[in-house]
């Protein structure tokens, strides 16, 4: 059979970096040392489960929830819904093709649980205190900087950027940067400035949904990213995760066909009823689950590699790589 | 009910520009004059019909084919195929989530029809010899130039891109740009140059399957893009033309569970039969189509005010915008 891109699958067959073949993103994750996984913290996850399909096979989707510093009062409020069964009963809303899937309440009349913040829009954006963060700006040598600014973390390479002044990776999660209230980048000193960050409408990521400004929403109504990523919602609404398992449970339904392709009362059966969210801990048989270091050798050599494929398929290394086609590697462990 | 984007439906219904209602893209598009509109021959059309649904629904796919100067190698052998009627019976193989949906014929074993050409490698890519085109590097200017090169078209906006020199439109179609042969663009005079160019696998945009180099592929095995954009992929693939109508019908498929995610024996009951694939003016009851032409004003308004979102839902523009997340305005118009 034909295949597309035929060397992926050959790649994870075959051990590592074999001297006869090519060195693929594949085969780097593939290769990365235990020392560079991290594992998850099932009280980090969320675990939703939809009711069966037609042919009566669960639908499970397992989320991971966004750590500290970005977006931690709706990651708050999203754990005491979960703690009150609050999603139990409610459904699938709306999916929209090229764009999100949501889910929630459908009446907008179910109570809340006590005790939920109202989280402020400042909280869209988070401070980056970590020192190893402190930016080399390329300035100076403007001239050797083809590719706009350049910021460097210890180990993490950078990519250009349609929507922030740069991108990069966060302890596993991908966000943009900018200098908190700086000016054009040739007026910046080369010190250590403070960085702004926010998580990045990459494909998976889930967010809250919202009204309009200054609305910031609960968390009680979330959505997920199944298209290209719309990244024009970044640092107007909050991210708070990414689905690491079961996403093809959500990007597969039927598209609905009301304003803005919510489904309409007359495709009322379109709605996949969610029979349970519960934080990952809650959960007797779960597996475990790591993530590759975004601050390893191996990432960085992954990224490099996802920048310049060049192997018996690919003739034209694209010298270049968007943040949004990065997906952190993600893989099950035994327990 | 909560909507994640509440003024999409709202502008779309209300007369554009109306003056306390903000400027979106949808209401650029509305307010876009007629002369605006660009009609597609139904001879650049490819009508696939697929087998109906579980619940008897018919699913149509209308794909516009790229036009000159890129890929006509492949395109010419996709009109003899669909005019050989080569698809009809062939099915829907592989569906990989946030990546492609491809489908052509699965035992690999179908004869094709005489006359197919073999296209080489050079063709992925194309030179550009409209005069309009001549480039405007952004070389004296530098420190006045933060978002690395710009190319300027008479009226096309332009946009940071991870893997072009730059990108752009060009005559309906999203493209990626390089000088050819050209060193680093600091060397490079500011008179009009050679641009080579390549259409972007941007969603919805469908392309050759192939073997491995120096293979590129007939034409008899097709996919689109459901995910992300793989912009890997560019120069390394010929792309031959877009989904403008009916694209839910293959991103909602299931996805598989095989290699590279073809279906397995096991699942080919998930192989979605193609009944007939036609060119569009061998199908007598097609509606017309038209794109928003990529030169005019209304065009780059609408690149514009997809970059700059502002509004009672977006408190934030992005100051920029990816040239996949510009999806070029198609519309049915009553015959």
């Amino acid at each position: 059979m034909k295949r597309l891109v035929a060397l992926a699958a050959l790649a994870l067959a075959l051990p590592a970096w074999a001297e006869d073949e090519p060195v693929t993103p594949n085969s780097i994750v593939a290769a990365a040392p235990a020392s560079d996984w991290v594992a998850i913290d099932p009280a980090d996850l969320l675990v939703m489960d939809l009711a069966p399909d037609r042919d009566g096979n669960p639908r499970r989707v397992v989320i991971q929830l966004i750590p500290a510093p970005f977006s931690q009062g709706w990651v708050g409020n999203i754990r005491k819904l979960a703690a009150a069964h609050w999603w139990d009963g409610t459904s699938i809303n709306r999916v929209q093709d090229n764009y999100v899937v949501q889910w929630g309440d459908v009446t907008e009349k179910k109570p809340l649980p006590d005790g939920l913040r109202v989280v402020p829009e400042s909280e869209y954006l988070a401070d980056l205190p970590n020192p190893g963060w402190r930016p080399n700006i390329c300035v100076p040598n403007r001239l050797d900087c083809p590719e706009s600014i350049e910021i460097k973390g210890p180990s993490n390479p950078t990519m250009r950027d349609a929507y922030a002044e740069a991108a990069g990776f966060h302890f596993g999660w991908p966000i943009g940067f900018a200098w908190r209230d700086a000016g054009k980048p040739g007026n910046l000193k080369l010190t250590p400035m403070q960085l702004t960050a926010w998580p990045t409408h990459c494909y998976g990521m889930v967010g809250v949904g919202r009204n309009v400004s200054p609305d910031t929403g609960t968390g009680a109504e979330l959505y997920t990213v199944i298209g290209q990523a719309p990244r024009q919602l970044d640092r107007n609404i909050a991210l708070v995760g990414r689905i690491i398992e079961g996403m093809d449970n959500l990007s597969s339904l039927p598209r609905g066909h009301g304003d803005l392709s919510f489904y309409t009362d007359e495709e009322a059966d379109k709605r996949v009823p969610i029979l349970s969210v519960r934080l990952g801990n809650e959960i007797a048989d779960l597996p475990h689950f790591e993530y590759l270091s975004t601050e390893s050798k191996s990432f960085a050599a992954y990224v490099h590699s996802r920048a310049n494929r060049k192997d018996d398929f690919y003739i034209q290394p694209a010298g270049g790589v968007d943040i949004c086609n990065v997906p952190v590697p993600i893989r099950r462990v035994k327990s």
